[in-house]
Protein backbone atom coordinates (compact mmCIF):
# COMPACT_ATOMS: atom_id res chain seq x y z
CA UNK A 1 0.00 0.00 0.00
CA UNK A 2 1.38 3.66 -0.99
CA UNK A 3 2.12 5.20 2.36
CA UNK A 4 1.55 9.23 2.76
CA UNK A 5 2.80 11.26 5.90
CA UNK A 6 0.34 14.29 6.71
CA UNK A 7 1.50 17.56 8.54
CA UNK A 8 -1.27 18.27 10.47
CA UNK A 9 -2.80 21.80 12.31
CA UNK A 10 -5.40 21.65 14.56
CA UNK A 11 -7.10 23.84 17.75
CA UNK A 12 -7.17 20.79 20.41
CA UNK A 13 -10.11 22.74 21.87
CA UNK A 14 -12.76 20.32 21.06
CA UNK A 15 -11.11 17.05 21.33
CA UNK A 16 -10.45 15.08 24.06
CA UNK A 17 -6.59 14.56 22.18
CA UNK A 18 -5.15 12.79 19.46
CA UNK A 19 -5.56 9.55 20.54
CA UNK A 20 -8.55 7.51 18.96
CA UNK A 21 -11.57 6.50 21.65
CA UNK A 22 -14.63 5.24 20.99
CA UNK A 23 -16.90 7.97 22.59
CA UNK A 24 -15.39 10.75 22.49
CA UNK A 25 -14.00 13.19 19.67
CA UNK A 26 -10.36 12.78 18.70
CA UNK A 27 -8.12 14.35 15.81
CA UNK A 28 -7.16 10.76 14.86
CA UNK A 29 -11.53 10.01 14.72
CA UNK A 30 -11.21 13.20 12.88
CA UNK A 31 -8.60 12.28 10.21
CA UNK A 32 -9.59 9.11 9.97
CA UNK A 33 -12.98 9.82 9.47
CA UNK A 34 -11.89 12.13 6.33
CA UNK A 35 -9.86 9.39 5.29
CA UNK A 36 -12.79 6.48 5.17
CA UNK A 37 -14.71 8.93 2.52
CA UNK A 38 -11.62 8.36 0.39
CA UNK A 39 -11.24 4.97 0.36
CA UNK A 40 -12.59 1.55 2.64
CA UNK A 41 -11.81 -0.64 4.77
CA UNK A 42 -8.11 1.40 6.03
CA UNK A 43 -5.66 0.75 8.50
CA UNK A 44 -5.38 3.45 11.45
CA UNK A 45 -2.75 5.80 10.99
CA UNK A 46 0.07 6.86 13.74
CA UNK A 47 1.10 10.40 14.46
CA UNK A 48 4.63 11.44 16.29
CA UNK A 49 3.30 12.47 19.47
CA UNK A 50 0.02 11.69 20.96
CA UNK A 51 -1.53 15.42 22.08
CA UNK A 52 -3.55 15.77 25.26
CA UNK A 53 -7.04 16.95 25.31
CA UNK A 54 -7.09 20.50 24.41
CA UNK A 55 -3.24 20.61 23.74
CA UNK A 56 -3.19 22.36 19.51
CA UNK A 57 -0.59 21.45 16.77
CA UNK A 58 1.10 23.36 14.06
CA UNK A 59 3.05 20.81 13.20
CA UNK A 60 1.41 17.20 14.13
CA UNK A 61 3.02 14.55 11.59
CA UNK A 62 1.34 11.43 11.12
CA UNK A 63 1.16 8.41 8.13
CA UNK A 64 -1.76 6.50 6.34
CA UNK A 65 -1.45 3.37 4.54
CA UNK A 66 -3.45 3.98 1.08
CA UNK A 67 -4.83 1.43 -1.49
CA UNK A 68 -4.56 3.75 -4.33
CA UNK A 69 -1.67 6.31 -5.40
CA UNK A 70 -2.53 9.64 -4.89
CA UNK A 71 -1.24 12.93 -5.91
CA UNK A 72 0.05 14.66 -2.66
CA UNK A 73 -1.66 18.06 -3.02
CA UNK A 74 -4.98 16.11 -4.28
CA UNK A 75 -4.77 13.91 -1.66
CA UNK A 76 -4.27 16.77 0.65
CA UNK A 77 -6.88 18.90 -0.96
CA UNK A 78 -9.37 15.92 -0.51
CA UNK A 79 -8.56 15.05 3.03
CA UNK A 80 -9.18 18.92 3.93
CA UNK A 81 -12.57 18.74 2.02
CA UNK A 82 -14.18 15.96 4.10
CA UNK A 83 -12.46 17.35 7.32
CA UNK A 84 -14.82 20.38 7.55
CA UNK A 85 -15.92 21.82 9.64
CA UNK A 86 -13.94 20.03 12.14
CA UNK A 87 -10.81 22.34 13.02
CA UNK A 88 -8.23 20.43 11.76
CA UNK A 89 -6.21 20.79 8.33
CA UNK A 90 -4.10 18.84 6.48
CA UNK A 91 -1.45 21.62 5.70
CA UNK A 92 1.13 19.07 3.60
CA UNK A 93 1.12 15.26 2.28
CA UNK A 94 4.12 13.36 0.71
CA UNK A 95 4.78 10.15 -0.52
CA UNK A 96 7.12 8.00 1.78
CA UNK A 97 8.00 4.28 1.18
CA UNK A 98 7.13 1.84 3.50
CA UNK A 99 9.60 1.84 5.83
CA UNK A 100 8.90 5.30 7.17
CA UNK A 101 6.94 5.56 9.93
CA UNK A 102 5.50 8.87 11.64
CA UNK A 103 6.39 8.19 15.10
CA UNK A 104 9.15 6.11 15.12
CA UNK A 105 11.07 7.69 12.52
CA UNK A 106 10.77 10.65 14.47
CA UNK A 107 14.17 12.53 16.05
CA UNK A 108 13.07 15.51 17.48
CA UNK A 109 9.83 16.69 18.60
CA UNK A 110 9.17 20.34 18.85
CA UNK A 111 6.99 21.91 21.18
CA UNK A 112 6.02 26.02 22.08
CA UNK A 113 4.09 27.02 25.13
CA UNK A 114 2.35 29.86 24.89
CA UNK A 115 2.12 32.52 28.12
CA UNK A 116 -0.15 35.37 28.07
CA UNK A 117 1.40 37.63 30.78
CA UNK A 118 -1.37 40.54 31.73
CA UNK A 119 -3.24 41.72 34.22
CA UNK A 120 -6.65 42.06 31.97
CA UNK A 121 -8.27 38.78 31.12
CA UNK A 122 -7.58 37.43 27.57
CA UNK A 123 -10.46 37.39 24.71
CA UNK A 124 -9.13 37.02 20.82
CA UNK A 125 -6.31 34.46 22.87
CA UNK A 126 -8.60 32.40 25.30
CA UNK A 127 -7.80 28.78 24.72
CA UNK A 128 -4.83 29.82 22.71
CA UNK A 129 -2.43 30.79 25.57
CA UNK A 130 -2.32 30.38 28.89
CA UNK A 131 -2.77 33.61 30.99
CA UNK A 132 -0.24 34.37 34.01
CA UNK A 133 -1.35 37.12 35.58
CA UNK A 134 1.81 38.76 37.68
CA UNK A 135 4.32 39.82 35.60
CA UNK A 136 7.21 37.17 35.03
CA UNK A 137 10.92 37.76 35.57
CA UNK A 138 12.02 35.79 32.62
CA UNK A 139 15.87 36.33 33.27
CA UNK A 140 14.93 34.06 36.57
CA UNK A 141 13.02 31.38 34.47
CA UNK A 142 16.47 31.97 32.29
CA UNK A 143 18.26 30.36 35.37
CA UNK A 144 16.11 27.88 36.50
CA UNK A 145 15.52 26.16 32.79
CA UNK A 146 19.46 25.94 32.56
CA UNK A 147 18.75 23.10 35.07
CA UNK A 148 16.53 21.08 32.74
CA UNK A 149 18.58 21.00 29.52
CA UNK A 150 20.46 17.85 28.81
CA UNK A 151 20.53 13.92 29.95
CA UNK A 152 18.55 13.98 33.26
CA UNK A 153 16.13 11.78 34.81
CA UNK A 154 12.85 13.57 34.71
CA UNK A 155 10.65 11.85 36.96
CA UNK A 156 9.90 14.84 38.69
CA UNK A 157 8.61 16.27 35.20
CA UNK A 158 6.42 13.19 34.56
CA UNK A 159 2.78 12.10 34.96
CA UNK A 160 2.39 9.25 36.73
CA UNK A 161 0.37 8.04 34.27
CA UNK A 162 3.31 8.06 32.06
CA UNK A 163 3.88 4.46 30.14
CA UNK A 164 7.50 5.61 29.10
CA UNK A 165 9.96 2.62 30.19
CA UNK A 166 12.63 4.95 31.82
CA UNK A 167 12.39 8.49 32.86
CA UNK A 168 15.68 9.26 31.50
CA UNK A 169 15.51 12.09 28.44
CA UNK A 170 17.76 14.31 26.88
CA UNK A 171 16.00 17.66 26.65
CA UNK A 172 17.94 19.65 23.81
CA UNK A 173 16.65 23.15 24.10
CA UNK A 174 14.79 24.69 26.56
CA UNK A 175 14.22 28.68 25.74
CA UNK A 176 12.43 31.49 27.10
CA UNK A 177 11.52 33.99 24.71
CA UNK A 178 9.83 37.56 25.80
CA UNK A 179 7.73 38.68 23.02
CA UNK A 180 5.23 41.47 22.02
CA UNK A 181 2.06 40.03 21.00
CA UNK A 182 -0.96 42.32 20.09
CA UNK A 183 -2.45 41.08 23.21
CA UNK A 184 0.78 42.84 25.07
CA UNK A 185 3.50 40.83 26.71
CA UNK A 186 3.75 37.20 25.84
CA UNK A 187 6.53 34.32 27.37
CA UNK A 188 7.23 31.95 24.95
CA UNK A 189 8.94 28.75 26.43
CA UNK A 190 10.15 26.84 23.33
CA UNK A 191 11.19 22.97 23.90
CA UNK A 192 13.18 20.27 21.66
CA UNK A 193 14.42 16.67 22.57
CA UNK A 194 13.88 13.62 20.47
CA UNK A 195 11.04 12.82 22.67
CA UNK A 196 9.01 13.64 25.61
CA UNK A 197 7.80 11.66 28.88
CA UNK A 198 3.96 12.32 29.45
CA UNK A 199 2.74 15.62 30.20
CA UNK A 200 6.92 16.82 30.48
CA UNK A 201 6.29 19.90 28.94
CA UNK A 202 2.90 21.28 30.75
CA UNK A 203 5.19 20.17 34.25
CA UNK A 204 7.98 21.86 33.22
CA UNK A 205 6.48 25.30 32.20
CA UNK A 206 4.11 25.16 35.96
CA UNK A 207 7.49 24.45 37.55
CA UNK A 208 9.22 27.78 35.53
CA UNK A 209 5.70 29.72 36.07
CA UNK A 210 6.75 29.34 39.75
CA UNK A 211 10.23 31.05 39.64
CA UNK A 212 9.07 33.54 36.87
CA UNK A 213 6.69 34.48 39.61
CA UNK A 214 9.11 34.67 42.25
CA UNK A 215 7.42 32.34 44.54
CA UNK A 216 10.24 29.86 44.05
CA UNK A 217 13.99 30.91 43.33
CA UNK A 218 15.71 29.53 40.27
CA UNK A 219 17.82 26.61 42.06
CA UNK A 220 14.84 25.02 43.39
CA UNK A 221 14.21 23.48 39.69
CA UNK A 222 17.86 22.07 40.23
CA UNK A 223 16.36 20.75 43.76
CA UNK A 224 13.07 19.70 42.22
CA UNK A 225 14.61 17.98 39.45
CA UNK A 226 17.06 16.07 41.76
CA UNK A 227 14.31 15.04 44.18
CA UNK A 228 13.20 12.70 41.16
CA UNK A 229 9.59 12.74 42.70
CA UNK A 230 6.47 13.70 41.07
CA UNK A 231 5.14 15.57 43.96
CA UNK A 232 8.68 17.97 43.88
CA UNK A 233 6.68 19.60 40.77
CA UNK A 234 5.30 22.82 40.48
CA UNK A 235 1.53 22.91 39.27
CA UNK A 236 1.18 21.58 35.38
CA UNK A 237 0.19 23.97 32.92
CA UNK A 238 -3.17 24.37 31.34
CA UNK A 239 -2.99 22.23 27.99
CA UNK A 240 -4.51 25.46 26.00
CA UNK A 241 -1.39 27.21 26.13
CA UNK A 242 0.73 23.67 24.07
CA UNK A 243 1.48 23.63 20.71
CA UNK A 244 3.41 20.95 19.11
CA UNK A 245 5.24 22.77 16.79
CA UNK A 246 7.13 20.52 14.67
CA UNK A 247 8.57 17.06 14.45
CA UNK A 248 12.09 16.08 13.01
CA UNK A 249 13.12 13.22 10.46
CA UNK A 250 16.64 11.93 9.29
CA UNK A 251 15.16 12.61 5.30
CA UNK A 252 12.52 15.18 5.46
CA UNK A 253 9.42 13.95 3.99
CA UNK A 254 7.87 17.18 3.26
CA UNK A 255 9.17 19.52 0.36
CA UNK A 256 9.98 23.06 1.47
CA UNK B 1 -19.41 63.23 37.09
CA UNK B 2 -16.09 61.16 36.71
CA UNK B 3 -15.88 60.88 33.30
CA UNK B 4 -13.27 57.58 32.26
CA UNK B 5 -11.70 56.79 29.00
CA UNK B 6 -11.70 52.69 28.85
CA UNK B 7 -9.45 51.05 26.31
CA UNK B 8 -11.54 47.81 25.06
CA UNK B 9 -10.19 44.62 23.25
CA UNK B 10 -13.23 42.21 21.95
CA UNK B 11 -13.47 39.28 19.90
CA UNK B 12 -16.46 40.29 17.65
CA UNK B 13 -17.78 37.05 16.79
CA UNK B 14 -20.49 36.77 19.51
CA UNK B 15 -21.52 40.14 19.28
CA UNK B 16 -24.00 41.76 16.69
CA UNK B 17 -21.43 44.89 16.75
CA UNK B 18 -20.53 47.51 19.34
CA UNK B 19 -23.95 48.69 19.14
CA UNK B 20 -26.39 48.72 21.71
CA UNK B 21 -29.62 46.60 20.31
CA UNK B 22 -32.38 45.33 22.25
CA UNK B 23 -32.71 41.99 21.36
CA UNK B 24 -29.12 41.17 20.61
CA UNK B 25 -25.87 40.91 22.07
CA UNK B 26 -23.69 44.03 21.79
CA UNK B 27 -19.99 44.67 22.96
CA UNK B 28 -21.97 48.22 24.45
CA UNK B 29 -24.27 46.18 26.39
CA UNK B 30 -21.99 44.10 27.72
CA UNK B 31 -19.77 47.13 29.01
CA UNK B 32 -23.35 48.64 30.36
CA UNK B 33 -24.35 45.69 32.38
CA UNK B 34 -20.55 45.47 33.69
CA UNK B 35 -21.31 49.26 34.96
CA UNK B 36 -24.21 48.21 36.14
CA UNK B 37 -23.18 46.02 38.65
CA UNK B 38 -20.95 48.59 40.06
CA UNK B 39 -22.98 51.76 40.07
CA UNK B 40 -27.20 52.40 39.07
CA UNK B 41 -28.90 54.42 36.84
CA UNK B 42 -25.83 54.98 34.70
CA UNK B 43 -26.08 57.05 30.83
CA UNK B 44 -25.45 55.73 28.12
CA UNK B 45 -21.56 55.37 27.28
CA UNK B 46 -20.19 56.56 23.89
CA UNK B 47 -17.21 54.70 21.65
CA UNK B 48 -15.12 56.31 18.91
CA UNK B 49 -15.53 53.13 16.39
CA UNK B 50 -19.12 51.53 15.92
CA UNK B 51 -17.60 48.28 14.66
CA UNK B 52 -19.99 45.90 12.98
CA UNK B 53 -21.09 42.41 13.79
CA UNK B 54 -18.19 40.12 14.04
CA UNK B 55 -15.30 42.97 13.97
CA UNK B 56 -12.37 42.60 16.43
CA UNK B 57 -11.08 45.28 18.82
CA UNK B 58 -7.45 45.36 20.42
CA UNK B 59 -7.84 49.12 21.23
CA UNK B 60 -10.87 50.58 20.84
CA UNK B 61 -11.69 53.59 22.95
CA UNK B 62 -15.31 54.56 25.09
CA UNK B 63 -16.11 57.08 27.51
CA UNK B 64 -18.68 56.55 30.82
CA UNK B 65 -19.68 58.65 33.60
CA UNK B 66 -19.46 57.74 36.73
CA UNK B 67 -21.27 58.80 39.96
CA UNK B 68 -18.08 58.33 42.71
CA UNK B 69 -14.41 58.50 42.01
CA UNK B 70 -13.28 55.23 41.20
CA UNK B 71 -9.02 54.77 41.03
CA UNK B 72 -8.65 53.62 37.42
CA UNK B 73 -6.59 50.40 38.23
CA UNK B 74 -9.22 49.59 40.21
CA UNK B 75 -12.05 50.48 38.00
CA UNK B 76 -10.57 48.69 35.23
CA UNK B 77 -10.08 45.49 37.74
CA UNK B 78 -13.95 45.54 38.67
CA UNK B 79 -15.10 46.22 35.34
CA UNK B 80 -13.44 43.09 33.97
CA UNK B 81 -14.59 40.83 36.93
CA UNK B 82 -18.23 41.54 35.71
CA UNK B 83 -17.30 41.44 32.04
CA UNK B 84 -16.62 37.71 32.44
CA UNK B 85 -17.60 35.47 30.83
CA UNK B 86 -17.92 37.77 27.70
CA UNK B 87 -14.95 37.87 25.63
CA UNK B 88 -14.17 41.72 26.31
CA UNK B 89 -11.56 43.43 28.43
CA UNK B 90 -10.97 46.58 29.63
CA UNK B 91 -7.27 46.80 28.64
CA UNK B 92 -6.91 50.54 30.61
CA UNK B 93 -8.87 53.30 32.75
CA UNK B 94 -8.00 56.92 32.66
CA UNK B 95 -9.68 59.46 34.22
CA UNK B 96 -10.18 61.89 31.57
CA UNK B 97 -12.44 65.76 32.34
CA UNK B 98 -16.24 66.48 31.07
CA UNK B 99 -15.28 67.88 27.48
CA UNK B 100 -13.14 64.84 26.30
CA UNK B 101 -15.18 62.49 24.08
CA UNK B 102 -14.27 59.19 23.05
CA UNK B 103 -15.90 59.67 19.58
CA UNK B 104 -15.79 63.43 19.22
CA UNK B 105 -12.23 63.81 20.14
CA UNK B 106 -11.11 61.30 18.53
CA UNK B 107 -8.64 62.55 15.75
CA UNK B 108 -7.53 59.14 14.11
CA UNK B 109 -8.87 55.99 14.02
CA UNK B 110 -6.50 52.73 12.83
CA UNK B 111 -7.23 49.44 11.56
CA UNK B 112 -5.98 46.59 10.86
CA UNK B 113 -7.21 44.08 8.98
CA UNK B 114 -5.52 40.33 8.80
CA UNK B 115 -5.76 37.89 5.36
CA UNK B 116 -4.48 34.42 5.94
CA UNK B 117 -3.02 33.57 2.58
CA UNK B 118 -3.12 29.89 2.17
CA UNK B 119 -4.61 26.80 0.79
CA UNK B 120 -5.66 24.08 3.97
CA UNK B 121 -8.28 25.69 5.79
CA UNK B 122 -7.74 27.88 8.42
CA UNK B 123 -8.06 26.05 12.28
CA UNK B 124 -6.70 28.50 14.98
CA UNK B 125 -7.22 31.41 12.85
CA UNK B 126 -10.71 30.74 12.05
CA UNK B 127 -12.40 33.27 12.95
CA UNK B 128 -9.33 35.71 13.56
CA UNK B 129 -8.62 36.28 10.08
CA UNK B 130 -10.44 36.70 6.09
CA UNK B 131 -8.64 33.19 4.41
CA UNK B 132 -7.73 33.93 0.92
CA UNK B 133 -6.64 30.61 -0.61
CA UNK B 134 -5.44 32.20 -4.37
CA UNK B 135 -1.95 33.56 -3.92
CA UNK B 136 -1.93 37.44 -3.06
CA UNK B 137 0.29 39.43 -5.50
CA UNK B 138 1.40 42.16 -2.78
CA UNK B 139 3.21 44.51 -5.40
CA UNK B 140 0.22 44.76 -7.24
CA UNK B 141 -1.86 45.19 -4.08
CA UNK B 142 0.37 48.30 -3.04
CA UNK B 143 0.00 49.81 -6.40
CA UNK B 144 -3.41 49.85 -6.55
CA UNK B 145 -3.70 50.69 -2.64
CA UNK B 146 -1.54 53.71 -3.67
CA UNK B 147 -4.40 55.03 -5.66
CA UNK B 148 -6.81 55.75 -2.01
CA UNK B 149 -4.35 57.03 -0.17
CA UNK B 150 -5.49 60.79 0.09
CA UNK B 151 -8.32 63.25 -0.04
CA UNK B 152 -11.08 61.61 -2.14
CA UNK B 153 -14.66 61.02 -2.65
CA UNK B 154 -14.88 57.61 -1.18
CA UNK B 155 -18.72 57.17 -2.33
CA UNK B 156 -17.34 53.68 -3.90
CA UNK B 157 -16.42 52.22 -1.06
CA UNK B 158 -19.39 53.04 1.22
CA UNK B 159 -22.34 50.75 2.28
CA UNK B 160 -25.66 52.48 0.85
CA UNK B 161 -26.29 51.95 4.46
CA UNK B 162 -23.55 54.81 5.49
CA UNK B 163 -25.11 57.69 7.17
CA UNK B 164 -22.14 60.06 7.18
CA UNK B 165 -22.66 63.14 5.67
CA UNK B 166 -20.14 63.45 2.74
CA UNK B 167 -18.30 60.88 0.84
CA UNK B 168 -15.02 63.00 1.06
CA UNK B 169 -12.41 61.39 3.49
CA UNK B 170 -8.92 61.86 4.06
CA UNK B 171 -7.05 58.46 4.02
CA UNK B 172 -3.71 59.33 5.70
CA UNK B 173 -2.31 55.64 5.41
CA UNK B 174 -3.03 52.26 3.75
CA UNK B 175 -0.14 49.86 3.83
CA UNK B 176 0.02 46.18 2.87
CA UNK B 177 2.70 44.13 5.16
CA UNK B 178 3.81 40.68 3.75
CA UNK B 179 3.74 38.82 7.01
CA UNK B 180 4.98 35.22 7.97
CA UNK B 181 2.26 34.11 10.66
CA UNK B 182 2.60 30.87 12.93
CA UNK B 183 -0.27 29.15 10.00
CA UNK B 184 2.19 30.34 7.32
CA UNK B 185 1.27 33.84 4.84
CA UNK B 186 -0.44 36.76 6.29
CA UNK B 187 -1.17 39.94 4.13
CA UNK B 188 -2.05 42.69 6.77
CA UNK B 189 -3.82 45.71 5.36
CA UNK B 190 -3.17 48.44 7.73
CA UNK B 191 -5.23 52.00 7.56
CA UNK B 192 -5.02 55.13 9.19
CA UNK B 193 -7.26 58.10 8.75
CA UNK B 194 -9.19 61.04 10.96
CA UNK B 195 -12.63 58.86 10.52
CA UNK B 196 -14.33 56.15 8.06
CA UNK B 197 -16.85 55.61 5.68
CA UNK B 198 -19.27 52.83 7.17
CA UNK B 199 -17.68 49.77 5.43
CA UNK B 200 -14.90 51.98 3.88
CA UNK B 201 -12.24 49.45 5.08
CA UNK B 202 -13.57 45.91 4.32
CA UNK B 203 -15.04 47.84 0.84
CA UNK B 204 -11.02 48.70 0.53
CA UNK B 205 -9.58 45.27 1.86
CA UNK B 206 -12.51 43.37 -0.65
CA UNK B 207 -11.30 45.81 -3.67
CA UNK B 208 -7.52 45.15 -3.25
CA UNK B 209 -8.01 41.11 -2.62
CA UNK B 210 -9.35 41.53 -6.12
CA UNK B 211 -6.39 42.74 -7.49
CA UNK B 212 -3.77 40.35 -5.81
CA UNK B 213 -5.37 37.23 -6.86
CA UNK B 214 -4.89 38.87 -10.63
CA UNK B 215 -8.26 39.60 -11.37
CA UNK B 216 -8.37 43.29 -11.58
CA UNK B 217 -5.13 44.74 -12.77
CA UNK B 218 -4.19 47.99 -10.12
CA UNK B 219 -5.44 50.77 -12.55
CA UNK B 220 -8.91 49.16 -11.56
CA UNK B 221 -8.65 50.51 -7.88
CA UNK B 222 -8.44 54.17 -9.60
CA UNK B 223 -11.43 53.11 -12.44
CA UNK B 224 -13.60 52.42 -9.27
CA UNK B 225 -12.69 55.15 -6.98
CA UNK B 226 -13.38 57.38 -9.78
CA UNK B 227 -16.64 56.08 -10.64
CA UNK B 228 -18.06 57.22 -7.39
CA UNK B 229 -20.44 54.51 -7.54
CA UNK B 230 -20.87 51.84 -5.13
CA UNK B 231 -21.50 49.13 -7.78
CA UNK B 232 -17.95 49.53 -8.94
CA UNK B 233 -16.26 48.42 -5.84
CA UNK B 234 -15.30 44.82 -5.27
CA UNK B 235 -16.61 42.77 -2.74
CA UNK B 236 -16.70 43.23 0.36
CA UNK B 237 -14.60 41.22 2.56
CA UNK B 238 -16.04 39.39 5.70
CA UNK B 239 -15.84 41.27 9.39
CA UNK B 240 -13.42 38.58 10.68
CA UNK B 241 -10.51 39.67 9.63
CA UNK B 242 -11.38 43.22 10.50
CA UNK B 243 -9.42 45.03 14.13
CA UNK B 244 -9.90 48.54 15.44
CA UNK B 245 -6.57 48.20 16.64
CA UNK B 246 -6.18 52.38 17.92
CA UNK B 247 -8.29 55.56 18.37
CA UNK B 248 -5.75 58.93 18.37
CA UNK B 249 -6.24 61.97 20.64
CA UNK B 250 -5.01 65.40 20.68
CA UNK B 251 -4.30 64.26 24.05
CA UNK B 252 -3.97 60.70 24.80
CA UNK B 253 -5.62 59.95 27.90
CA UNK B 254 -3.88 56.78 28.51
CA UNK B 255 -0.46 56.03 30.17
CA UNK B 256 2.09 54.49 28.07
Amino acid sequence: MPRYALMVEYDGRPFSGWQWQDDRPSVQGAIEAALARLEPDLPRIAAAGRTDAGVHARGQVCHCDMAKDWAPDTFRDALNHHLKPAPVAIVAAAAVDDAWHARFSAVERRYLFRVLNRRPRATLEAGQAWQVQRPLDVAAMRAGAAHLVGHHDFTTFRSTLCQAKSPVKTLDALEIHDVSGPAGREVHVTLRARSFLHNQVRSIVGTLERVGTGAWPPEAVLRALAARDRAACGPVAPPHGLYLTGVGYPAEPFAR
